[in-house]
């Protein structure tokens, strides 16, 4: 008796496919049971993911300035959009609005002043009278009367937009290097400050982005913000407790109006330009306001550059605090978003870990470090990727070659957001969905990464278990009708 | 008693120095045991190292061909120059050798004819009267006559270098997308072709690539070889017996006349493009040739475009031709060397593995497969890591973003090699050598590093287990000069 398998010394296919599926299953979502109706998804995904694989422009390989036009015009990319996607994890206070809102609505309030700076940038401001000229600047010219002399607006609107945005027709030649992208990156912050930190416009803004998300099918944020003082039109200055309060009610009165939205928290952050003490006097503080804002405040974090910012490991002390005085600070610290390899940078990722990090913001570096990567899965750690992000910021070309192609092929815990999708011309968290799930996470993805990822934007929130379940209950409904209105 | 460590709720700066250094010694290289001299050149290449990263040109971070100069200037580079590498045992039979010789060289050789293509490339061929003109390719003329018309060859001689490079000024534009370059890649095999396979200069040519690769500090080779039928002078073709054997002598001279230099093999490969019946063939020729020169072939390998070409699995039934007859024939398959993800070619790695292949030749996108990559290790086959032409052929951008960064955080079993040197610009090992020391690497890679990868390179080598020991033994002698000869 001679099977044609056995005798030969061919591998033995059975084995093959063995194999495969074993590696499948690894994937990000490769374990996750999947309907019938799932399943009829995912064979429209794969067709529709395998045309965009098969056009001759591959919108992952190309920058998402040149992309974004390609993406939004295809199929999957709506499909994307309609997914309820569950919460955006990693998104800036300031980052979050279209700035074709700021500009077309905000700049067109009355009492907006303007002025044009040295280096070719702008600075707002709101005042009942002429503000005090400010270094560098030209004088300030109420917007008012500057439109009024000129007969179109356009021009004078979208070099505000530019100010606004990094966005370029040619990225590659704006932004040569990381240093000439980051300073960018800063300025489109100083450009927008005098008009997100003017307190009725901070209130409106907010809700705006809430809009925007809610319309993108997100039903819950986390907020990375600075908590900065706000200023009214006559120049007195509200504190921090204002703007953490404005936030609750912001939330609060969105939720009474849209209520399929679960809500959002804030991730209270500070410079790491700060030193050692100073960041001290701040942890004092987010102790005080986590306790006093239990159910907004979320925790704690530190933004700006890492490569040119100061190491997690030097504020060792001061982040140990909390836990000192026996108060509970969850962190969500920045770290990794880096390709420098080897350096003092490079170790946030552990130093993260071992300061107790509930999650890993871009973690872009943790698939050089397999003893930190395996300590984060240990820990149920998850990773919050941002891709557009990471592209535009220069660590990544092509997004086939984005690390967490590796961390999803293990199924490390991750969550795709889009950190400042205002600034890079994007919105939400679809266009992230799109890079992660057709860019990184190649043809074998299917309805199963999909809904893990969705999921684990829950189960890794700084939500209370008894909250997740609430929002997985909400989430689910939205998710079932989904994939029943969308079978091929 | 209360040590402040012990009182405090500060993370443990031991345990944190455990984490960094067992993280540390999972790295390739990262268990060698390293002398007092090895350690103090360790020293000596952490800063030069470091001095490469500080620079606001970091070398890694750019395309090759706008780095050379600067690697080329480095002190880290003349080093790693100098440093005796072991082995290449990923280099294509045609681009050994710099391309200045086969123009400055062979071209002003007797006889040498040249046309020009309709696509403004050119062809060569040697001829001792007038050849009959081929399709889409201006008349042949004789070099000779041609420069004897012309008062400054030198326009001449750099066009020619043009066509038999894929080196440009501006690679980014020249080559939009891995289409073009593969297109332009495979144009400059077919402008060398005339010239490298007229049996007098085939000969001198592997000779001349031996010398390049002894010069730069490489003592032993593994050939890939088309095997090609060479021609004489006056038309007369020669047959794969002949290349195979005239690949014997030249090594046999070679090493008569540098007994340093340790020898080559020839891992025999066809292309892609051929379909499974006409495969079987090649096989049995293979076999044959494998029993009839067992010093010189080292086994059979499959090139060509992955993307574009058939998948490994393809071919499975004349793959498995040797075993079922109860032959050895080891295989070196180019695998992975791609960046498209869950389709059919993506699988090449996997099926290699399942083909007995003894390394897996690039294997980019091994990280996307966790399964396969453990496999890799458990069954102990390395990958051959070829940093600049993955960066040429639009695989990748900044070699910090290599994959094989993740393979060495690791200690994956690896080599470097340097695939097509001449057509790149590159020569020897060293460039390949600076690009995954310095850019893929890290700041942590140190002379274990370095010695972990030569010593790989023999270990890895197709060299039965007496010879491997020799080649050892002499490579341990130029390694301790080489230290000695370095210290700060
Ligand atoms: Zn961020
Ligand atoms: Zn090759």
């Amino acid at each position: 008796l001679c099977w044609t398998v056995l005798c030969s010394a061919m591998p033995d296919p059975n084995y093959r496919e063995h194999l495969i599926k074993m590696e499948q299953s690894q994937q990000t979502g490769g374990r996750v049971l999947l309907s019938k109706a799932e399943q009829q998804l995912g064979v429209l995904l794969h067709k529709l993911k395998q045309q965009e694989m098969e056009s001759s422009e591959f919108p992952p390989a190309m920058h998402f300035f040149k992309a974004k036009p390609l993406i939004r015009n295809s199929t999957l990319f709506s499909l994307l959009q309609k997914m309820p996607k569950g919460g955006a994890l990693h998104v800036h206070d300031f980052a979050l609005v279209d700035v074709d809102w700021l500009v077309k609505n905000v700049t067109y309030r009355q009492h907006c002043y303007v002025c044009f700076t040295d280096d070719q940038s702008v600075r707002f401001i709101f005042a009942s009278c002429q503000p005090k000229p400010v270094p560098h600047c030209s004088e300030w010219m109420l917007l008012e009367t500057m439109r009024a002399k000129i007969d179109n607006c356009t021009d004078l609107d979208n070099s505000f937009i530019r100010n606004l945005t990094l966005y370029t027709d040619n990225p590659e030649a704006a932004y040569p290097n990381q240093d000439v992208v980051w300073k960018r990156f800063e300025e489109t912050f100083l450009a927008a400050w005098g008009l997100v930190t003017y307190a009725p416009v901070f209130k409106d803004y907010f809700f705006e982005g809430l809009k925007q998300f809610n319309a993108d099918n997100v039903m819950y944020l986390e907020l990375r913000a600075l908590l900065p003082q706000t200023y009214e039109l006559d120049g007195t200055l509200n504190d921090r407790v204002w703007t953490l309060k404005t936030y609750q009610e912001v939330v609060k009165q969105f939720v009474a109006e849209h209520p399929d939205f679960f809500g959002a928290r804030v991730i209270f952050t500070a410079h790491r330009g700060l030193n050692a003490s100073e960041l001290k006097e701040v942890i004092k503080e987010a102790v005080q306001l986590q306790r006093e804002f239990p159910e907004i405040m979320a925790g704690f974090d530190l933004v700006g550059r890492e490569d040119t910012g100061r190491p997690l490991w030097y504020y060792r002390e001061a982040l140990s605090l909390p836990a000192e005085l026996g108060v509970s600070m969850p962190y969500f610290f920045h770290a990794g978003e880096t390709d420098v390899q080897g350096t003092d940078v490079d170790q946030n990722m552990l130093d993260a870990l071992l300061l107790n990090t509930s999650r890993i913001g871009h973690g872009f570096a943790l698939v050089h470090h397999p003893t930190t990567k395996a300590l984060s899965r240990k820990m149920g750690v998850a990773v919050e990727v941002c891709p557009i992000s990471n592209q535009v910021l220069k660590l990544v070309t092509d997004m086939r070659n984005h690390p967490a192609a590796v961390l999803m092929s293990e199924g490390h815990p991750i969550v795709i957001s889009s950190d400042d999708p205002a600034l890079f011309g994007a919105s939400g968290l679809s266009y992230d969905f799109y890079e992660a799930f057709v860019g990184i996470a190649g043809l074998k993805s299917d309805t199963g990464t999909l809904k893990e990822l969705a999921v684990n934007s829950i189960r890794y929130s700084s939500l209370s278990p008894k909250l997740k379940e609430e929002a997985l209950v909400k989430w689910q409904k939205k998710w079932d009708k989904f994939v029943v209105e969308n079978l091929p």
